[in-house]
């Protein structure tokens, strides 16, 4: 194969593998790669399907109407979009006191959430251009960023010290040191809340101080709120979008699969105004042409019925009751962690933890963060998989993060049990 | 709204919209947009189902299987890998010489064909890179090439003159004009067979000529073959990968869509040698993450029974029905056609027919080939939509383009009939 033809990675991508060198931690702690008796706390996937009146209504669909079978239009099919319509417009503060409801032309159905973050990326962000992102980040942003020729800038959110559990309002934000992370090629800030991994929900205070440095300096806000369906114990969840001055430049994301836990469906949307959405679905629509149709139509009966059922009141009581199964085997161990006000992941302070100086290591876990070693060797020895967070931190921050590991507690109780159980060895490494 | 953020469009997009400065032809033809009663052999979407075994069979995977509503790997589902292997690996001969089966790592499951070809350049085309496309082309490569930053180069096809019925073999490409269209910065060829919108399915002799030439200048070819079960008269579809030097370089493009009847299911796959799908792979990720799950597995059982249940000989039997149907009305009305090799378009040579010079044309056709102006006045006179297939020609060569017009047979029998008497009025117009 002399003249076979190499494979090029563009540009873009040259820059990620340039500025990462490493294998992603899904890779690492992927199923095939940990021991396969290893309870995975690791990757946010449910292990129970979506609500039954949802599939068996989307199967009805499914048998009855052709239409459900093919290409939708690339901004949504009409009863999605009417539905998220119905459901969000309630939580948009702004709309409400404009006393309207979201049009079609202020919505976009994408390919989940990551392929509508990578679409209003896209559209809006030229190389060279800077993105802000809050550390921890989802990993993804950074891929996305960096696919357009543009640079992720971080700022970390700092982390409370001390022992005992903490409270996500402990995590803070330095505005100063935000507002000095822009420059006069910051296109965009992006901003999670309830934010993974941490499980914070900012507050309308800090939100207010975010949006009042990104109207000075005019940028694009993407607001990841994937988990806005998540949040406990009776906290309000703020939407950035809804502040004075923000709607105009503000897309606001969501999610399908971690609202009504199908993750595999891969069915996001983008809230905001026809100026941002526009360009936007332009990208989509090159990007994928449009969002697969029967999840659509499923989507949309979850939308449409959630409320009759109390479906989110019932999901978030489940979670809540999750959460604190968790939580509690950590209380028993001794170790610190911040209580998640929202989201489905718990953030553990494991530097107490002394593992083996002389445990293996393999090399995509060396010279990375000591929760990547953590983690290894807590997946191999207590068979439970968690997710180091160092990953969501730039080279410059990791020492930020090295000091936690990521659980996901979208398990079933009795799964959660048998993590904890496992998890409870680990007062011998104290 | 004075310090409103504005939608910013990105190089790419900018670049595309320099280059069209016209609204696309799937908007000014959308359902919307013609008169309601108008049959629709537009935009190729079947007005059926696909077959009840899959689908019962995909209820039946969502009911019992909870991992069937969460993330896939990336690169696509354990058993949809497996049938893509089992199915497709027989129609590789240089497999079937090498005496193996295709592996996951030859494989990639892409959101829709679309999808697919999207990731593939964005891993494999660097700025300023041209791509080379042979017209009339799927329009969707146009703007998924300039959103690399690349640059498409185009060669057309020339068609057959005179009066009669035409065949595909009388569209040929000039292979010195082919050539001449590669200059340094060729990085990739897009080969489209069976052909859309021509219907042409290319010969090995041509296969074997452009070859030649890919090979002599090391380019990527990606192979569209998204039509590649849908060929008539036994006739004998030939994959350029499996030509001797063809394989190292071939990304092989395929599509749920097309074989099943479920374009909006978004499922397609690329094939090709690891070292092309790795990068592809990577820019798939970052871009949508992972298809769909629940349709992949609606898929895997698709290709799973397919031979035992003859449902490609029988789907072949079907569209050749319905081609002649459609092609007998253009008999009766006396216009030449290209009788369709392959896919499911008739593209009709419109030109003897002459529609009242003073008819209201709207701005959106105007400036524009003749075909734009046929389609509308066909669309809102005779209540039939076609498609003006000088879209699919750089501005160049529209006068190629616009003798003709495009029309999808993938109706079923009844429709083609109603749209076919619709027709038969073109006569009073010669």
């Amino acid at each position: 194969m002399a003249t076979s033809q190499t494979a090029k990675i563009p540009q873009a991508q040259r820059m990620f593998d340039g500025a990462t060198h490493k294998l992603d931690v899904w890779t690492i702690f992927t199923p095939a790669n940990v021991p396969p008796d290893a309870i995975n706390l690791g990757q946010g996937f449910m292990n129970w399907s979506p609500p039954e009146w949802i599939t068996q209504g989307s199967h009805q669909v499914m048998d009855e109407q052709v239409m459900s079978h093919h290409y939708s239009h690339p901004r949504g099919r009409p009863r999605l979009l009417k539905a998220i319509s119905k459901f969000y417009s309630p939580q948009f503060d702004n709309l409400v006191a404009e006393g309207r409801e979201l049009t079609n032309e202020e919505i976009v159905v994408t390919a989940g959430a990551n392929g509508g973050m990578f679409a209003a990326l896209t559209a809006h962000c030229e190389p060279g251009e800077e993105v802000i992102c809050i550390e921890p980040y989802f990993d993804q942003y950074f891929a996305s960023i960096h696919f357009q020729g543009a640079k992720p800038v971080f700022v970390p959110l700092h982390p409370p010290t001390g022992e005992g559990i903490k409270d996500g309002s402990e995590w803070t934000l330095d505005i100063e040191q935000f507002r000095a992370a822009f420059t006069s090629k910051t296109k965009a800030v992006i901003i999670n809340t309830p934010h993974n991994p941490v499980g914070k929900v900012f507050t309308k205070q800090e939100l207010e101080q975010i949006a009042k440095v990104c109207i000075e300096k005019n940028v694009l806000v993407i607001a990841d709120e994937v988990y806005d369906c998540l949040v406990f114990d009776g906290k309000k969840h703020t939407r950035i979008a809804t502040l004075p001055g923000m709607w105009e430049r503000t897309l606001t994301v969501g999610s399908a699969g971690k609202s009504f836990a199908c993750t595999g469906w891969r069915i996001g949307w983008l809230i905001g105004p026809p100026q941002l959405t526009s360009a936007t679905l332009a990208a989509h629509s090159r990007i994928v042409f449009c969002t697969n149709s029967p999840m659509q139509e499923a989507v949309a009966i979850g939308l449409e019925q959630a409320k009759e059922r109390h479906f989110f009141e019932d999901q978030v009581a489940a979670y809540q009751e999750r959460r604190d199964i968790l939580c509690s085997y950590f209380d028993q161990i001794g170790l610190s962690y911040t209580k998640p006000e929202g989201s489905y992941f718990l953030l553990v302070d494991i530097s107490p933890v002394k593992i083996p100086e002389d445990y293996p290591i393999p090399a995509t876990c060396q010279g990375r963060g000591k929760d990547f070693k953590f983690c290894w060797w807590l997946c191999q020895e207590l068979k439970v998989v968690g997710i180091p967070p160092s990953e969501f931190y730039c080279d410059e921050h990791v020492e930020i993060g090295e000091r936690f590991a990521r659980f996901a507690f979208c398990k079933d109780p009795e799964l959660l049990h048998a993590a904890g159980k496992r998890l409870l060895k680990l007062k011998e490494f104290l």
